[in-house]
């Protein structure tokens, strides 16, 4: 027995050493010298810039990555048609505090998904609150006030998307819940960790209410969160007013951008890899999620200057519409159904190109432990941080027996600095720290090819 | 002896589990909301600026943190003469390339310790080399030129400091090897990973050499030494001109500042943690290193804050002169060793204010194993790369017997975008990136305080 134990220690041994660490070093060698998903970047930020769904930088980004997807080697490359919602910003919007004959200007962006205000602005009193307790408490006195939406992202937390989970509803559900009590609109605290002047816009909804009961929601930076609090401690009668003119049209057409290669063994088996090219409007999109999309792109790469050819089909998918609807992830995973595909892997990244930590995991504990076999193999790399957690937004819709999820975890103490706001731009990315991501999703990606998942 | 086995491991589970594990989450949970290291660095950054050893800064920076000390609750705080060499840039360097009649500017900076080119200049024609093998076979040939080292750090490294490890020897050690062969000057590539327009000083040395055969010596950017490599490959006759004022003075009276905790249960047992309070005079040094000067404070600060009594004395040690002389590291041992001192631990930040990755460890097997020990305890602070490794520089010359010498490790990826350039600056400084720096430091000072270090 100890023998046989010792032959299976020696084989696991020898499956996993030589030719993976070998492999893992070629990959991160290509990644660091060679890459070309910097230069993509470069391109979708600076030349495209914002990206947001059914806008024409989301147009010119799906004709630009599905001509550089062509010129790749890829079997084929297509788009799959996906309806969208149409979010338009309007005009730059425009806030104040009224304090007395006091008037500060404050920076304000709308929600996206909100209303406009009045043509010439709301302007209310405004009631503060911690959390939707505190609002219930409040009830009937929220009546034609702006609700404050004041929940600051807890600074105490390591992984800075515990705290954006958590801090994170009162934006995309606090409109929803002011209405409720006949609040005449909303403003949210920025989620972002640092105190600076730039405002973070995002999804926002009004649950299950009527449009006609909707109201106009937006985010003030935290430096004005703050004073807004303080002034408000000075005098509860001070009033905000706001004004944006952003506007719901119909859906409008627009597609998931995806390149394939079949697999040499597995064709039947499908791994998919993605970010999302769509963005928000504000900055140009280069964390959230330009670093996806590119390093998702550059996997390929990597893996074919490697003349690696893989066992099981590979697919990028460049999912449409991540920000405001989700459709992208829906639609793909609607066709997934439809043709009865078998998906065995889908890695995603969208949490910024920041230096890689590691890989988030949803799927079973097998899969998990699966994962965790190549812990030797990744810490060379530094990817030391594997635990169970979300995969990522555009691929959960994605049902398939026995999925294994990753998504690639980088540092996340930066990334709210930047999310959703103006400053989220190229400027911002540093290039090791990109190619590095794509060289952890690369790494990933080859060792499921060869090793597999769990039965 | 099953029993036993079993016994003793739960002890050991226990021993570090509860408290410990509470411990360490209070140390970060003060350093995430309650800090001082950011107002402390901003200060040093933007009211002082640049520290380069006995400079006017750097005696700002000597008062100010010894005032700062002061307030701290340390049972004292003092200040160790030393004498530093005191070099100074003068005016601002220029350099052009003449390329017939194309003159093109292109940004230069003296390294430190560097003599003057003579007033009108030193221009001549240049070699470039990779290495010093290359310079030996040239011999005779570089006699009169200007020898221009095109070393790029390494990119495929994982840990940039490995890079600078490899291409740095061609900043302090090129022009003692260049002068040999009778070159007139130098011009090194800037150490960075990056291409940008930042020319990075630092030391450099002219080895054994005597000092009327000394060279200039300076270096120009990474996209200067891209450019002027191009062009000698089209005209290996080109000129290079450039300008520079520096000189070497007297040296002068300076100091290393101390803060001391008396230990409650081993006051001769003493743990060291610093950084270094001089930095080069492009920027403001707020990577290197008020980021690790203000983190060692903000050690004490959390502590302090926790209630926490230390079993051994604990100095915080700023640390004078790290950057062209290392003469602070050395009197601090000096002193040491003439009282008879016995350091147990020395943990030193030098390596940015960036996301703490873990600490690279300088001492025996056993000392090494006594960190790994904690290896469970500092995971959920994703403090897992512990490997053996370079101290630091300024603990370096410390002798003790049996100590055990630990540099906190940061994500390196940015770190040489700044390093020794005029963009090290407080900008480039995240916040909670420092304050997590802080709390790694206290963390394992705390753990070595309680657990000891190997007999």
């Amino acid at each position: 027995m100890k023998k046989i134990a010792l032959v299976l220690l020696l084989n696991s041994f020898f499956a996993f050493s030589q030719t993976d660490a070998e492999m893992l070093r070629s990959i991160h060698t290509q990644a660091l010298t060679n890459s070309n998903c910097y230069a993509w970047l470069d391109h979708l930020s600076n030349k495209i810039g914002q990206r947001l769904s059914g806008s024409a930088g989301a147009e010119k980004a799906i004709q630009y990555t599905k001509a550089e997807m062509e010129k790749m080697g890829f079997d084929k490359v297509y788009l799959q048609e996906v309806m969208v919602p149409k979010w338009v910003r309007g005009k730059k919007e425009t806030a104040y505090i009224q304090d007395g004959k006091n008037k500060i200007n404050v920076p304000i962006c709308a929600l996206g998904g909100s209303i406009a205000t009045p043509k010439g602005g709301l302007t209310a009193e405004v009631i503060e609150v911690y959390d939707f307790e505190q609002l219930a408490k409040l009830g009937d006195k929220v009546k034609g006030k702006i609700v404050f939406f004041n929940h600051p992202m807890d600074p105490k937390n390591i992984d800075a998307f515990t705290s954006y989970g958590e801090a994170g509803k009162f934006r995309w559900m606090g409109p929803g819940e002011a209405l409720k009590y006949g609040a005449a609109g909303t403003i949210c605290r920025s989620l972002s960790l640092s105190l600076n002047d730039f405002p973070h816009t995002g999804s926002t909804g009004y649950r299950d209410a009527p449009k006609d009961k909707w109201i106009p929601a937006a985010a003030i930076s935290t430096n004005a969160a703050e004073l807004l609090s303080k002034k408000l401690k000075e005098n509860p009668q001070l009033k905000f007013s706001f004004t944006q003119s952003c506007e719901i049209l119909d859906d409008v057409l627009s597609y998931n951008v995806i390149g394939e290669i079949r697999g040499s063994e597995h064709p039947e088996k499908i791994m998919v890899v993605g970010g999302h090219l769509d963005s928000w409007d504000l900055g140009d999109g280069a964390h959230d999620d330009g670093a996806g999309v590119v390093q998702s792109m550059e996997v390929f790469r990597i893996l074919k200057s490697l003349n690696y050819r893989p066992k099981n089909t590979i697919r990028v998918v460049l999912f449409m519409n991540e920000e405001n609807g989700g459709r992208g992830g829906k639609k793909y995973n609607e066709q997934a159904q439809a043709n009865n595909e078998n998906h065995i892997f889908a890695l995603e990244s969208d949490c910024g190109g920041f230096s890689p930590r590691g890989y988030s995991i949803e799927s079973s504990d097998a899969n998990y432990n699966k994962v965790m076999e190549f812990k030797d193999l990744l810490a060379p790399f530094l990817l030391y941080q594997i635990f169970k957690g979300h995969g990522g937004s555009d691929i959960e819709p994605l049902e398939s027996k026995n999925i294994l999820k990753v998504g690639l975890r980088p540092d996340t103490q930066r990334y709210f600095d930047y999310h959703h706001a103006g400053n989220d731009k190229f400027d911002a990315i540093n290039k090791r720290e990109l190619e590095l991501g794509a060289a952890a999703m690369a790494s990933l990606v080859y060792l499921i090819d060869v090793h597999g998942i769990a039965q």
